[in-house]
């Protein structure tokens, strides 16, 4: 009898060329069905909700798989986990990826087509001096940022409308670029030498680098270079021209994903 | 001119193999000594005060250069840091060697030779499930380790004594393995899920491997599994197999040096 599993995956992203599978990269889509492929003696294929980009990370990414594989669903993390830590092609010493979950889902049940919306973590270092440690998680900003103004101007992003300003090109192709985005929260955390920004984005569905994009515009309204009440316009103009810089990957964690009957 | 400079540099160590300059490997003095020859427009060499092995991290490792260069020693962070930043040869998005301060010292000054100590923290989390954002940073043990009882036994090693049984074979050859451990600090800070264990050691020189010897033999203290005060015996072993397992590098930090006159 063939299942239909969801697992829920973390991974630091630093360095995989993103999610999705390709020839001759190290992937995350990659490495999970590789290790599916030899537990199950054949090839397994896995559907993402997220392709996340080069260097972006995740806390809760979900995926869907098939397979006639007889060890209890319960017990699948523990053995993908063991697999996944002596996994040879890569060249980390500890795992860049772990199995939080894996559950059983009815057979027409999909990671990505089923999602009603998702959360991401954007996270910001402020007003200190750059730290090593922190390269491939922070986006290190040295200026000290008005985190008012950016509550300001996040606020005025949140809704139903149509967000293609904040669209880089070459994404898939969509239907429509109207998303709604349920909230966005700005949060600061004072800390010894700096400060931790975190935005936390809700939404239905992002469209390509979408939360990039608003991050660079809020952290230009953070530096004082645009003013809040300028995000209506931005998004009015549907024109990629006018919002601000995409931020870096590094700064973005897929933080949940959400099933109808959750969130 | 010729100036001698003192550098204080900070690097996360894990794409690294180590400190040392070694032909076609990505080492740590390797960046520094290419980024500082192309300044100075011929070769230059960098003696650092410890050659952590790779996966090793640095706060602030110490190195020393002649230079006729004539760009004044406070400017030569910022510069050697922009210089960093562009680094070709790394596949690094942002850089991983962080120049901390330079400042001038007598001709005759070396990095090495004349630090009178150094303190290295080495960092545990215990208790909490597998963190992959932590995995490049953190010795990550499941069980929960009992910290009094590690405490006692690191107790057991401060001072001057023979510290063979803690030094693996592999390193440079040494007149004496007598080295004397000034603290060792065991600190505990509870967080959401899990626990960061840290030890601060402090001392005049440490043998090839001895923090992490010291730090798996306490961690097996802490386990449960030795009493503490078996430390007083596997040091008068003088026996490499009388002390417990070595520790990964990838918790180890070198946290600071000390010249005369400082500490």
């Amino acid at each position: 009898m063939e299942k239909n599993i969801l697992l829920t995956i973390a991974y630091d992203g630093s360095g995989f060329s993103g999610w999705q599978r390709q020839p001759g990269r190290l992937t995350v889509q990659g490495c999970i069905e590789e290790v599916l492929s030899r537990l199950c003696g054949r090839p397994v294929t896995v559907d993402g909700t997220s392709r996340t980009d080069a260097g972006v990370h995740a806390a809760g990414q979900r995926a869907t798989f098939r397979t006639d594989l007889r060890i209890p669903v319960e017990k699948l993390p523990r053995v993908m986990n063991d697999s996944l830590a002596s996994w040879e092609k890569s060249s980390f010493q500890i795992s860049p990826v772990r199995i939080l979950a894996a559950e059983e889902k009815p057979p027409g049940f999909h990671a990505r087509f089923d999602a009603t919306g998702k959360k991401y973590i954007y996270r910001i270092r402020d007003g200190g001096s750059y730290d090593v440690f922190r390269r491939n998680y922070f986006y290190q900003i040295k200026d000290e940022l008005n985190v008012e103004a950016m509550r300001q101007a996040a606020k005025l992003l949140r809704g139903k409308m149509d967000f293609k300003s904040f669209e880089a090109s070459g994404g898939t192709p969509r239907k429509t670029t109207v998303r709604t985005v349920y909230d966005i929260d700005v949060r600061a955390f004072r800390e010894d030498c700096g400060r931790t920004i975190e935005l936390h984005i809700k939404g239905d569905g992002f469209l390509y680098n979408m939360v990039r994009i608003m991050t660079g515009t809020i952290v230009e309204v953070g530096r004082g270079d645009r003013a809040p009440e300028e995000m209506r316009a931005i998004a009015e103009a549907r024109d990629r021209r006018a919002a601000g810089h995409t931020a870096p990957p590094y700064g973005l964690c897929l933080a949940e994903v959400y099933y109808s009957g959750e969130q």
